[in-house]
């Protein structure tokens, strides 16, 4: 069976976990407080280029979503994000679980626009009965998005300034950051993007770690006593170390970056391997996720040897289906997928 | 100034203060335990020819669907409503508030469809990846609609049997059900309403009373512990026979039918007014609530003299607006009106 | 039956219904923002002697109580109160169920007093795990207490004093207020009081209102967009002149003040027959709630002609019983109660 | 400097950590749907003698605490514990933030008796204003408890029987279960405990494993949609092998009772080495968490060797400190500790 079900198939990149197996003895602090966080943290700051951001590590996507959703939003606040936004889907209802509505808006190709917010803020605003409904405080977007789309370096200033403007944080989830940078496709670093955000994460868990997400603060403002709220809902690991070590290898000569281009090659690769077989594709990813359109029988066929996600059955009979790559996903591989097709 | 703001801009009906007067002085139990709230519950379950009926007293509509809606979702389940529905945008994130999401369909005409249901239900069950997902527990919907808008005893039936097939329950917001039911244009009885839903409530604020609301389990099966639910979220008078008092004018003689009569005839008269006079209509309403499009200079001479409300502003400039009548408006007061168009 | 069962057993002091008959066809906007409120709330800063106070109606106690803790207190705080306090035991957990902690203390007399909040944060401090803890961010006290006790004027002023030292908010639950301040047992006025705490609400339900409190913040730094969240909490009246009105009246000619020296004249006369005839007290309280202890032979021959609370069952098989006087308490109710015993 | 600080201050056991390295190359399904999760689940089941029981895995003790008693309790119910339980204490307010009063009642020794918890439901149950009351709905006990006590056999069985009577379910918190069980001073076996509770977990992270901690429902009677409550919670790891791995080597081999045993071993030596040298105890323990009454000096010189958590600050100046061994803890730290006193 050849596994494109997800980035998250396999255990972890093998100097990840070499680097769990080094570290194993040593005796530290619990809770993330020791020195092996410190190290990875410093390298993430570094990696940014902003030594005064504030770093935190979580384990997961949901639970990065909704600690720092749940943290930066006042009372009367929720959350604006695109129809087909993670946190507005398939999260079980976690925003709305810590008492903050997901404020959903029609998106364009999955993307959110700063016209849409402008525009959304503008009839907002102009209502005269605002007081009684929910009150924006943060834009969510994910880069790059659940359709493997990029929002350019165009698209996310624009976004930021409208945010600016309208006194509305701008939060990025990065669980497949690195697929997102670095696609040729994508026109930001890590530091311009750091830039043009109040808060982001960069996901672990899709990129070579067993697990882990390191949520960033740009610019050194983490909420007080983030630890606590991160505490009061589970989010904090007793040995904090597990997500501290994988950032630390992750963020050592550039492992992160190669585990994503190479998983960006391998995903053009899969592209190539069907459009060049004439397979219509469900959106064009430029990112490690691919989306294909298969008819009922292409579908049977491929379902006996290879393992990937329906994403959306179309009204013709046609299925669209998910392909993703990650740093396991060898050359050959594809090859053998591209012999099935 | 002619008031048309909406129809609490006055204090109680005559005969409902007439009773609140008389009961003044009783010594009764607190919390609605008394026998004065026992009374106006029993003249419910009689409008509502159900003798099981379980009736629970509440103050206002907000509140009445925060209690409701979080008593019987359970806590992986939101709440089916249309997107222009009152709980989707104008209570402030109530439902959200207390840990769940509300599900938002388009609608058409303000209206929530069986099929609308079903199709969504379907995309939900066939959706492979539906653990990770809110479940859909309950369907809302307003009789009549926030644009006046009623459901037909058809639509209903509709919607009740779909709800059966998916294991949704039905919640029927009735803070206005006398001016949906007194509605020429409606085909449903109170005792017809109440068979097609799991739970309702007769609204007493916006029908003549000073608050009120009075929630209905008409197969009595109100939650355990419903009014321990309602005490924990501030929803329990310590003075109760406030409620039931009010409820008790309500229900004697027929006065809520009466005050909903008069309110319809009232908003009659005034559509005709607009209507013959060539003013254009937003929405066609059957009931107390009448929603029409002025210019900018005919919004400007009549906000002089009259109380109204902004619904929308059109692209082209123009503003619908939003008259209400209610048991206190006169005929003199139209006539004033219609004389200032 | 003579009803000594709680403050809340009759309607509406009669000038207090006086007012609402009067006002009741004067057209009004919705949700407090008219006129009648404006008035209410000059009269009640006027009452505190401080201009800039801002205040906001809410409709009982427990609401109060949930709407402002959850509205002041940070997402990882709770509030400090009495092991008696009301909200540590018989609001059903609201103020849990708003995602906060109640952090009960060992109490004198049913009341906190300075000393102990000291010593309990001198503890938390310094706990070297306190991030781990839930944080305490507020005070809660009631004036009178639950068992009917004052703080003096000393008391209040070093508990305000320790809560600025630990940047603590300080709230008073005046849900009886009156009957604490009219004592002559209280060495404190209503602009003193206002003085020495952030936020405080005069009761009207318990004292003369058919419902109603008014929540006072005396530095006028109500939170922004409390109505907001009280809306989101269900706690806003679509008619909410009907809570205006009647704190119009009892801020009229001094009814408020007037209401509770009355209730506590009889409750002083229902303590002195008591006493006089050898019932001993549980508590010996200076205000309209009188707490006595009956054998089961004479709590069985009282019930059946006078109702009143069972308070607490002694380990002896005796009853410890509370009577409650308010406006609606005659001198002839009084004597018909000793004539009893 | 010698870790005595927690049974977290280490990696994984050398075994756990060799299992991930031999599994990490596996496609496998996310979410914990895979087959090595299915495999610890089963060698769960077989260790706890029960083939039906159903098993879910979390990462951590808060996590799991708030994830079972947040699914477990109904609206109106809080959980019992004792006042010292970690629950009460050292969660952040986890418990609260999902909606639940933590009920704390007095111990003895840090445990919970059948006689306490049967008196305090008799109060409730005659309170005749409990329907405004939190209503009890779950018992939590740790075993062994945040003081290293441990709950007998026949203690557990009061408790499981008192629980049963008054409707409450019985969770035991089994962060350190395997130092409980493998105590001498322990006549419970596995089997023994699942069959007298409601559901447990027994802990991974303090007991060799990166992270972990496996809930056992004996009953097979895990509520409905539970995977889905913990994603909502963000509970849920994508790359769920992460836990089942480490379950499937602590329970092959006995090697989770072996961990156990090793670190008892080493703490009863430990307290051998103060006791012999005339420490004084603060609690007399026989697991693997060790409590010591230290003078200032002898505070000071320690702690310049030794990493150990301050427990608490006794009056008389003295300090109470607190050692804890693991399956890291070798007899030769404890001889080189033993030397330091």
């Amino acid at each position: 069976m050849l596994y494109f079900l997800s980035d998250y198939t396999e255990g972890a990149h093998p100097q990840v976990l070499a680097r769990l197996n080094q570290t194993n003895l040593v005796s530290l602090p619990g809770y993330g407080e020791d020195e092996l966080c410190a190290a990875a943290k410093d390298k993430i700051r570094a990696a940014c280029e902003l030594p005064g951001a504030d770093v935190y590590f979580l384990t997961g996507g949901t639970q990065a979503n909704l600690v720092v959703i749940s943290a930066l939003l006042r009372r009367w606040e929720g959350v604006l994000c695109a129809q087909t936004g993670h946190i507005a889907v398939h999260e079980a209802g976690a925003v709305e679980f810590t008492g903050h509505k997901v404020l959903a808006l029609p998106s364009e190709d999955s993307k959110l626009s700063a016209q849409a917010v402008a525009a959304w803020m503008e009839r907002f605003l102009a209502d005269e009965t605002h007081d009684h409904m929910v009150f924006p405080g943060m834009v969510y977007i994910s880069q790059p998005t659940e359709l493997g789309a990029l929002y350019s370096k165009a698209e996310l200033s624009a976004l930021h300034e409208t945010c600016r403007k309208y006194g509305l944080r701008l939060f990025i989830d990065g669980a497949r950051l690195g697929y997102g940078l670095m696609s040729p496709a994508c026109d930001l670093t890590l530091p311009e993007l750091a830039r043009l955000c109040d808060v982001f994460y960069i996901g672990g868990t899709k990129v070579g770690a067993l697990c882990g997400e390191a949520v960033v603060f740009p610019a050194g403002d983490m909420p007080r006593q983030f630890a606590t709220m991160a505490k009061q809902q589970g989010a904090m690991l007793a040995k904090g170390r597990l997500l501290g070590v994988q950032f630390d290898a992750l963020f050592t000569d550039g492992l992160y970056w190669e585990i994503s281009r190479h998983a960006i090659e391998q995903a053009m690769a899969l592209k190539a391997a069907f459009v060049s077989r004439g397979y219509p594709l469900y959106a064009d990813s430029p990112t490690n996720q691919q989306f294909v359109i298969l008819t009922p029988e292409q579908f049977e066929r491929l379902r006996r040897h290879a393992a990937f996600e329906v994403w959306d059955k179309l009204t013709d009979g046609r299925i669209a289906v998910r392909f993703v790559t990650s740093w396991s996903t060898t050359p050959e591989k594809i090859a053998a997928l591209a012999e099935l097709l």
